[in-house]
């Protein structure tokens, strides 16, 4: 029996084949690159009511909604919560896009696809990229599906830098933005973490410099990676309350290494070993570098000027978490603080939360009043 | 040519041979054991100038001073700035006394030490120990001097853990303790950081279920897990002053994964591969795990009651740092809360500082004249 709800199929746009690569941010040439997406909602007449979410790290296009081939019990897209008919982002007025980001393992372009060169998977072959070049290839998308404007973009994280980088390069096809608990560049600490969980990774031998499709993968390395991610995600407060020091199905401690005792170490180990059955190791390199050389600050502190005076605005509604310390609410304000000096029409909200950096995926009524409040309010 | 300063030499302890092995708090049993241990300064006529020093996870006997071996230029000890002739904790007038915790590799005994029952290395035959054992043995090592009285009880990170430890333990031994940058029991925070770290080096291959000595060892494992314990050690605040997004002898990304790029990545990478070298991976199992086990709450709470109205005071100085996000400045304040309703005598300072839960180990006159104050001043 199938799921009721929003059904979605997912799709694939593909260009850049040979001689019309992709040219990349580091220079390097890619091609074709294949996109895959996935919209909600109707496009209307005038083609005015798209709205762009940009997924997070490890997200994927399969924003809301369920396949044709969920069964009952089958989890919904990951932000179900906030997309869909008559919710905060209300696909019975506006077209949603969410397309799946360059470089990542859920049905677009990225190390794991096979390279037309050697008809055998990138691995390391596959060159770098940047969060540019993830909206880059948005945008290709965009003028396939014949949109040339966004009524919003809106992202969290990694899909709030994508946000960021939409409004520098393309501030005319924009007529707002929702960055959410994102920064303008990482800071060491981020930059820091995400190093530990790529070193954790390359650490196994079983990455074998990237060249491992078709064997063994470095399991236990993204394990790793993958709890190293869970704990930035979450926050103090929030694994106080969460685990605190409950023990797990047991009342004294095991004096032992292989059984974790402790109830934070469980959730930790099953974080890590349901990811590796999702999520392929090479992209985690490829995606927090990106994020790591990611830096706007230079372009929003110029985006006034460098229109030659004609100042493109671009409504913006700027959210952070209270408990957020990989991207903390200092950073947002840097951000607000940028935008409003290069005349930006700027709304700031920090959200109360414990829950740490992955608020924005936890359904929250003050997240979903807010977005839609914006939204619908877009001149 | 040989360094100036107080020139101090390890020594040994070693006792608990069968059948008087000794009983650990897991229930089980270990034996003989071996503390390593330095001492500063003169024990007087009285027997009531000593100090005790307990070091911190990765830390060792060498407190202060050169060893005869040293070579100019060679470091001192880990806490010089503070320990020595005219110095914050002065070897003029105090009888220091720094032990090798018992589960590291720095002297005492643990999981690399030889088995008598096997003639081989513990590994993972080691037993699992805790902070108690370690104070059962400092007890013993004192006893063994003819020491029955502390002026004080000095450490911080793990080693106020085992100051707590030894003021629930053997009160009416103890005039003052100095627990530094520490806590009554781990976060759910702090548990994660340590499973990462031990899954880290469990992942790695050459762990080999803790059996690798006289082989190739754990390096990669061990040294990705030392890289996660210095972003714990580290501050967002210090991490961003010392490194902020800087690039590591290069003027441009490097798009690779192998050489890193930011500054940030270079000394996480530069502390792992030290790590290495002076290290034992199985220490670390053991060590983080008797951090996770240690709860002294009830027994602080109860150190009132459980001495049958007859109240053995102890003096305290409880000291945090503002940004130590490992042990925040709200568990030390519920160490002296608990303290307090005991009816203890508790002074707290809370030092702002930017650098971290390391601050301690920092050289900093305030932390100094505290230390210095309060243990001269002990009734």
């Amino acid at each position: 029996m199938k799921q009721s709800g929003t059904i979605v199929e997912k799709q694939y746009f593909t260009y850049g084949a040979a001689p019309d690569r992709l040219q990349l941010e580091s220079g390097a040439v890619l091609g074709p690159v294949t996109i895959a997406y996935e919209t909600f909602g109707t496009l209307n007449r005038d083609r005015d009511n798209v709205i762009l979410i940009a997924h997070a790290f490890s997200g994927d296009s399969h924003v809301a909604g369920h396949y044709p081939t969920d069964r009952e019990g089958d989890k919904p897209g990951w932000w179900d919560f906030m997309v869909g008919p008559g919710k905060g982002i209300d696909t019975d007025k506006y077209f949603v896009i969410c397309p799946n980001i360059l470089g990542s393992c859920m049905g677009s372009t990225g190390p794991k696809s096979i390279n037309p060169e050697t008809q055998k998977p990138y691995g390391l072959d596959f060159p770098m990229m940047t969060i540019g070049d993830m909206v880059t290839t948005q945008k290709a998308l965009l003028d396939h599906l014949g949109i040339s404007e966004l009524r919003a973009v809106v992202g969290g994280s990694v899909g709030g830098m994508q946000v960021l980088e939409w409004c520098v390069r393309f501030p005319e096809m924009i007529r707002s933005a929702v960055p959410i608990a994102t920064t303008m560049r990482h800071s060491a600490l981020a930059i820091a973490f995400n190093e530990i969980a790529r070193q954790s990774i390359m650490a196994d031998p079983k990455w074998n410099n990237g060249d491992y499709y078709g064997g063994d993968f470095p399991r236990m390395g993204l394990a790793v990676a993958r709890m190293v991610g869970h704990v930035t995600y979450l926050s103090d407060e929030a694994m106080r309350r969460k685990f605190g020091r409950r023990l797990q199905d047991k009342e004294a401690f095991s004096f032992g290494f292989f059984d974790g005792d402790f109830q934070v170490e469980s959730y930790l180990r099953y974080q890590g070993s349901k990811f590796v059955d999702r999520f392929d190791a090479n992209s985690l390199l490829y995606i927090t570098k990106a994020a790591d050389y990611f830096d706007v600050v230079d372009r929003v502190t110029a985006s006034g000027p460098l229109k030659g005076g004609d100042l493109q605005k671009v409504k913006y509604l700027v959210i952070s978490y209270s408990s957020d310390w990989l991207y903390p609410t200092y950073q947002a304000k840097e951000l607000v603080q940028a935008l409003k000096r290069t005349g930006q029409d700027v709304s700031f909200c920090e959200i109360e939360a414990d829950c740490g950096h992955d608020a924005f995926l936890i359904p929250d009524e003050r997240l979903t009043t807010l977005v839609k409040g914006f939204i619908d309010g877009v001149g």
